[in-house]
């Protein structure tokens, strides 16, 4: 093994046969040695998900000069924690999970399988990043944000990021204007299920739904950035504590 | 219907039949008409996941004077999203999680279902509390953290919370001194797997684990309230956005 070559960890949410894993790991390849763990189907809306009722697998489907590939049956975060705790011999360099089919910006990034696993691997120490576009077509154009993901891959491992901090990188679809440092949107979706029937006439409930942005006219944050044609990147944090409201809760005297 | 008692929403993620939510149910049905809608089986370390790839329904198993009860085969989050948005004619006052069996202090707010469901309610614009004790135990003694969600729903009833904002609310086993508003400690679980076989011989690998506490000594974080013989209670915000990091990022110039 090349110990001189940063060793960049892979995964993603659409599973190992999606698209944007395969334009993510090409790019990749040409900045280092690289481990896939990817699941082995998709595994959409994942958040940060554990398996805690059935036992993880994984399986070596691909072995190539600098690339090994396993598949594993758990969620993303299953693949972050199961390869660095059992399938690797030194510490990543680098985390990227993604290209995800589809928008993680906003208050999409809580229910992100793509940003779980990221999150994941900042807990690591590990530098990671989830790269977004927002195109669900299965064939969609990866080419722009794969790229996006070359020069902020090699500036993340240059730079490095401090443990506990992860990157969410959201691209949005046709032509990108450039890339803006961003915050979470505040939003949250509404009219979520698609009432319909099962063959025996009872009520079934499908998820959909439309994102009701909060801050239409905040340009600092995520979702102006996309429909105004940038890629937006958003520092997340592991710390979910709302520090600023703990003076209000000491004041109740419990 | 009775307008004038507040409506409370239950729900949990180790399923209708756990004795937590029992526990938890009997307290709120004295201080409100109750509507519990909870996963048809564990759901545990299903963070904020939502179920894609298949649709939901909803079965009413209960029915009396100020309680209506559903199960749902979704996670946690599932529960919260379906019920406002399909099953309920008013918007709760008050969304209850638990009680869960085990801890979900520090990282482990990141992973919890019951968490999940109380972060998706205050995204509605509800107050909303998780409460879990830190015994697995399926008889585990609810009795005291059913009296402190007794006097903290109270509480917020009356006080309110701002929209995003929920509460994270840990209790030790034994006895317990008093209540502390604390913050997430940082730190990560470790040795997360148990290595064993299938009956081919092949390897599995089992969720286990321990949770490496990097603040020991800081007795403003719940993990230190837990040791010491204090229930925590943390204020957790959806917004994860790194802000501190946002100046360093905008200096990388991308």
């Amino acid at each position: 093994m090349n110990y001189k070559k940063p060793l960049i960890l892979v995964t993603n949410d659409d599973g190992y046969q999606a698209k944007g894993i395969a334009s993510l790991t090409e790019v990749m390849r040409d900045l280092g040695e690289v481990i896939i763990f990817a699941p082995d189907s998709p595994r959409s809306g994942m958040s940060s998900a554990i398996s805690t009722s059935h036992p993880l697998r994984a399986n070596l489907y691909r072995k190539e000069e600098n690339l090994t590939a396993y598949i594993c049956n758990g969620t993303p975060v299953d693949c972050v924690k199961l390869a660095l705790n059992e399938f690797t011999d030194r510490k990543p360099d680098l985390l990227v999970s993604g290209i995800n089919h589809g928008s993680n910006a906003g208050v999409s990034l809580i229910y992100s399988g793509t940003m779980g696993a990221a999150i994941e691997g900042s807990l690591f120490g590990i530098p990671s990043i989830g790269f977004s576009l927002c195109d669900f077509a299965p064939d969609a154009d990866f080419s722009f944000t794969a790229e996006v993901a070359r020069k902020l891959a090699a500036k993340v491992i240059e730079e490095g990021l401090p443990k506990g901090i992860s990157l969410n990188v959201n691209v949005p679809a046709g032509e990108v204007k450039g890339i803006r440092i961003a915050a979470q949107t505040r939003g949250k979706w509404v009219n979520e299920y698609y009432r319909s029937k099962d063959g025996q006439d009872r009520d079934v409930f499908w998820v959909t739904g439309n994102f009701e942005n909060w801050e239409e006219e905040n340009d600092s944050c995520d979702e102006w950035a996309m429909s105004n044609g940038y890629a937006a990147v958003v520092p997340v944090q592991v710390d979910m504590t709302a520090y600023d409201i703990i003076p209000r809760l000491k004041e109740w005297r419990l």
